[in-house]
This record gives structure tokens, C-alpha cells and sequence, in this order.
């Protein structure tokens, strides 16, 4: 697949709308008063936040563990590939009825930096599944050593370009560059992975709506809503708080009346929490951490975690595996997501979803 | 006390900063897309919230209970009032020194709707104690009766006003008005409650920061972190998922690295899963629902429900009593904040130093 640098720094002033995201989050990354230590004992917020180191330590596993296979059980997978792919060929249907009814169809602006081959293989699905489904995507590059004002200006052109009307940046993002300062620059109309903090405070707070549900815990609920999992009243418990997949995955479920806890890195005891979920949801990134003995008998578990593992076997030279021991979980659980062709598929399709949902909105197309 | 109304229904026009969020919410509150059951199976968001019903039924008490009161144990008890009491002379310092400096004073303008017993003593001891503090205060009050658009007028006068740094809706508001329609209006620079889709969606994102952590679940953790109470990797419960209380409150407790469970009036098993918390925080407004049996011994008690009942014996003819029975419950926990005297006056005395936040940011007043 060639990927072009298409890469131009042409600074663009015409993005005033978020102007005042902009100068918020300035003020209080610059600000500090004297007094605050004189009246009160809290410490800043963004002082508080430490990296989650998860390690097989903290996963609480061990030899002795009190798991005991149910060899004969195995749980029903759920084809998060197929339910997908209905979804795609249903935007699909939208976008030529959207052409032909008003001449227009969806465009999509895609950010990519470095060569991570995770990313390189989600952002090639993702242009994939675009161009099946007939939406326009535009793909702008950078070298791992590009700086925050590049992508910035990317993002700027793209916030003024008419024919796209989402814009993602691909995460992680090298350690060099603040996520935050390029995130602010989003125009919030285009945000179709609901990642602006105003969207993710809509999401949080009853009655409001945000204009895009992050896409991962979007598929997420719409994988437990198709197999017709029950989320309200029952007990779901995500493992792991990451802006794009813990935190919106527990406030979507809390907005489906589900009663939810958030697993930290620092939680004392992850094993016995995770084993009181209905609906255990996963996505922190470590290979194998949640066992057989994590998952209640009857439990549903869905894993948003990827992990890349050589496997020379495979064309790409790796191949994905999850959060979940998947041999050992779905013996236990009733549902289970396998990796890849669980929620990957879904977070696709729900970025395209919501890719047309911003189209939509934009011209008024019901 | 005289409350006066000083309402003039000019309609001010220079709020640009906040068009960009009124025109969001208005967008997404009208637009509604013809595809979206065709293609997706989740709801709409704001069609899932239900009113929390809490009833003694839902609180699953019953004279049967397992609880036995061991009644030689009495928990220590967190006086708010002297910790407020210390806030708010701290503040009144730095508002003495702000004058001497600049010549300025933060201000905090106040709008007040209907005449609600218990609303009247609130918005009182904010007056009161902003007098203490030396902030200047402009109130405004509205008639049960009154519109929408007379209390958005109101807003946006005390937006521009150069005199106020603060601007507070005192809630709850009669159900004829749209809360989150007068909210968008309320600048995001002087919502010092904190109730801003924006300020609650930094709150609840790692590596950002809000312009103003809501007062009271604010106030929650500072009485935590001056009585020594350890919050991370501990287990936090919050009982209630308010937008003023419950769900600021289990986002600020997460970045406090507490494991955080947050159980709503659908949760099957509310007093087993409060049993299991080492901080357990209760805001639902049901007199005495937590009762002994839901704390587990040795944890932390913050009782942020506030009900007024009927007491001729008092002053103001009702007293005010918690969500916690008081009497049962500091048998077993090791702290506890009475009601009243706990959270009430810690959260006005984070409105006061919101205020001076809003104030010395203005002034770049460190």
C-alpha cells in the first residue's frame, strides 16, 4: 500500500471555532497560582496522573490459582468480523443514497505518524473499509520525528476542507508530542472518535448527547446489544481507563444503567473484581492478563485489548492476540469476543458510522 | 434576609465564546438521522436516561438485616464546618492580598429560582460566607413561573459583567426549564460549579485539567485528604450518578486512583456492593437509605445527601438530615461527616475558591 506524504505547512487561521477549546486549555496548562497550596490540601489533577503499568504481577495469576477448567463448556464467540461487515454494507447503502440524493458523500481525514506496524495495519483497514463503503478518505503522513505544530497544521487544512467531515488522528502518537494540544485543534464537528473533551463530557453527563460516541466502546454496546445482552442493572466492570477505550467504554455502560467499576493498574485485587462482572470489558494492552479464573461462570467478556506477537507464519510477519486468555476464558464465559475479529472489526465500522453520521448532520441528510 | 429581584430582560449579544457550544447542543438536541436504526442497534443516548427512583425498597433494607450495630465503636467524626471554616478565612487572605496587589476582588454572581426552603439556606450561606471571604456577590432571582429565556438573559449579563468571575445556577430548577439549554449559556470561564459538559469531560480525562473541579465532590476530597484518608488503589463506592454530585465524584475519585464502582437506583445488590468500599460516598437525597449494614467496618463514611424535613423545633422550621443513618452507620465506619456540618459548608467554601480561582486566573494573580 503506498502511503503518500501529502504533508504541506501551510499554517491556516480559519478555525475559530475552537479557538476558545484552545485558549482554555492554555490557561490551565500555564497557570498556576501561588495559594493554592496555602488553602487547600488537593493537588493539581495532571499532577496526579501516573502511567498504568499492568504486569503479570498486578494481573494476580499464578500456578495455584483456584481456576479449574470446565473443559466441556465453551462460550458462543461473537462475530464481531460479520456483524461489522453488515454495518459496513449498510453505510455503504446511506452513502449512494446520499449521493444521489444531494451529490455529496462522506470524507474522512486521516492523520498517520511513524511506522508502527499496529497502526499501519488499522489505518489500512480503515482506508479499506472506507472505500468499501464508498466514503472519501484523505491520508496525511509524518515522520516519527515530526513536530506538534506539523500536525497541527494538518489538521487545520483538514478542519477547513469541505469534502471531509471527520478528521482522526491515529493513536499512540510518538512520546515527543502532546496528544492533547493536537486534540484541541480538532474541530469538534469532525471528531468522529469522540475524543474532545467536550464530547466526552456530553457522554458523561445525563441528558446530554455528545455529537460522537468514541467508536470502540460504540462497538462494544452494539456487539452486547446484537446478542441481546441485558446491560441494564447488571454488574460490568472494565479493566483498564484510557481516554479512548476504559473511560468512554464505563461511561457508555453507565449511561445503559449498567452498574460499573473501573479496574486500575493500582486496583489491590483486579482477579476478584473481574470475576463479580455480568460484562467484563478489557482494554489495557497486556497479552493473556485476564485468565480463566478473572471471568464468573455465565459471564460475558468482551476483549478490546491487541497486542502484536511475532509470528512469522503470518503474511504481516505478526499476529494480534488480546487482554484475554481466550483458551481459558471462553470456557467459563457464555460470550466472548475473540482477537483479531471481535471489536477491531467494530471500531471500523462504527468510525464509519459515525464518519456519516457527521456528513449527515452537516447538510441536513435524514 | 432580603433576596431582591433585580432581573431586567435586556437581551445581551456579546457571549460569542459560548455559540460554539449552544450551537452544538442544539444540534444534536434537533437533528435526529432516518438511517440510524437502519443501521445501527443502540439507542440514542438521551432516550436511555430514566429518572433514578430510589424508594426502601430499592435501598434493600428490611428489619431481618444481618447489621448488628457493635455499640462500643463510635467513628471518628469529619468536622466540615472547621474545615470549611479554615478554607474560607484562607481565602479571605488571599482576597485582602488580591486588593492590596491589584485592586481588584473576585465576585460571584448568583441566579435563584423559585422559592425552595431548602435552596433559600444554600444560596444564604453563600452569601454569607462570601461576605466573610470579602467576594462581591450580585443575585438574581426568578420566579418559579419565569422562562428560560428570562434566566439565559440573566446569564449573559453576568457574563460580560467585568465585576463577577463566577456564575452560579443554583439547582435544583423547577421541571418546566431545560437545565443544559441555561447552562450552555453560562460562560465556561466563570462556571465555577463546574457543571459544564467541557469542565466535566477534562475532569474525567487523564493528562487534562477542568477550569473548576465541581464544589462539592470537590469538597469531598479535600475532607479525605485532611483527615489522612488514603485514596488510591483503594475501593471507592459512590452511590448516585448525579451530574452535580455522583458523577463528579467517581471521576474525581478515578483520578485519585481509587477503584470506583458507582451504584445507581437499577443496581440489584446496592448494600452488598456499598459493604465492599473503603470510601463510600453517598448523594442520592433518600433521608437514611445507606444504613449500618451497607458500611463496611472500618470505612470511610461521606455523606453528601442533604433532605429537608419538618422540625418546628428549629429556626427555620425544618432541620436537614443525610443519606447516611447517622446513628447506625458511625458504629461501624471509622470516619463519618454528620449532616448537618460535613460536605454542606466544605462545598461552599469550594465555590469561594473557585471564585478566587476564576478571579486570579483573569488577573494572572498568582
Amino acid at each position: 500500500m503506498a502511503l503518500k506524504n501529502k504533508v504541506q505547512s501551510v499554517v491556516v487561521s480559519v478555525w475559530r471555532n475552537n479557538a476558545l477549546f484552545l485558549s482554555c486549555s492554555r490557561t490551565i496548562s500555564t497557570f498556576a497560582t501561588g495559594f493554592d497550596n496555602k488553602i487547600l490540601k488537593s493537588p493539581s489533577l495532571v499532577s496526579l496522573d501516573i502511567p498504568d503499568v499492568w504486569s503479570s504481577n498486578s494481573a494476580g495469576y499464578s500456578e495455584s490459582s483456584t481456576y479449574k477448567p470446565a473443559r466441556e463448556h465453551t462460550a458462543r464467540v461473537i462475530d464481531g468480523k460479520q456483524i461489522a461487515e453488515e454495518i459496513i454494507s449498510n453505510v455503504a447503502n446511506e452513502v449512494t443514497r446520499m449521493k444521489k440524493t444531494i451529490g455529496k458523500v462522506p470524507g474522512l481525514g486521516v492523520i498517520l505518524v511513524g511506522e508502527r506496524k499496529d497502526s499501519l495495519t488499522y489505518v489500512r483497514n480503515k482506508i479499506k473499509a472506507c472505500e468499501e463503503a464508498g466514503i472519501k478518505f484523505k491520508l496525511t503522513e509524518f515522520s516519527d520525528s515530526c513536530t506538534e505544530d506539523e500536525i497541527c497544521d494538518a489538521i487545520m487544512q483538514f478542519n477547513v476542507d469541505q469534502s471531509l467531515h471527520g478528521i482522526i488522528v491515529q493513536l499512540p502518537l510518538p512520546r515527543h508530542l502532546n496528544e492533547e494540544k493536537i486534540f484541541d485543534v480538532l474541530k469538534l464537528e469532525k471528531d468522529v472518535d469522540g475524543f474532545h473533551p467536550m464530547n466526552m463530557g456530553n457522554l458523561a453527563m445525563r441528558g446530554r448527547k455528545p455529537l460522537f460516541i468514541p467508536c470502540t466502546p460504540k462497538g462494544c454496546v452494539e456487539l452486547l446489544i446484537r446478542y441481546g445482552v441485558e446491560i441494564m442493572g447488571k454488574k460490568a466492570v472494565v479493566i483498564g481507563r484510557s481516554n479512548i477505550v476504559g473511560l468512554p467504554a464505563s461511561l457508555l455502560l453507565q449511561r445503559h444503567h449498567a452498574t460499573v467499576t473501573i479496574v486500575t493498574a493500582l486496583t489491590a485485587n483486579p482477579e476478584e473484581i473481574a470475576r463479580e462482572a455480568d460484562i467484563l470489558i478489557s482494554g489495557v494492552g497486556v497479552p493473556n492478563m485476564v485468565r480463566g479464573s478473572w471471568v464468573k461462570p455465565g459471564a460475558v467478556v468482551v476483549d478490546v485489548g491487541t497486542y502484536p506477537i511475532e509470528d512469522t507464519s503470518c503474511e504481516q510477519g505478526y499476529r494480534l492476540i488480546g487482554d484475554v486468555c481466550y483458551e481459558e476464558a471462553s470456557r467459563v464465559a457464555s460470550l466472548i469476543t475473540p482477537v483479531p475479529g471481535g471489536v477491531g472489526p467494530m471500531t471500523v465500522a462504527m468510525l464509519l458510522h459515525n464518519t456519516l453520521l457527521a456528513a449527515a448532520r452537516k447538510y441536513n441528510f435524514v
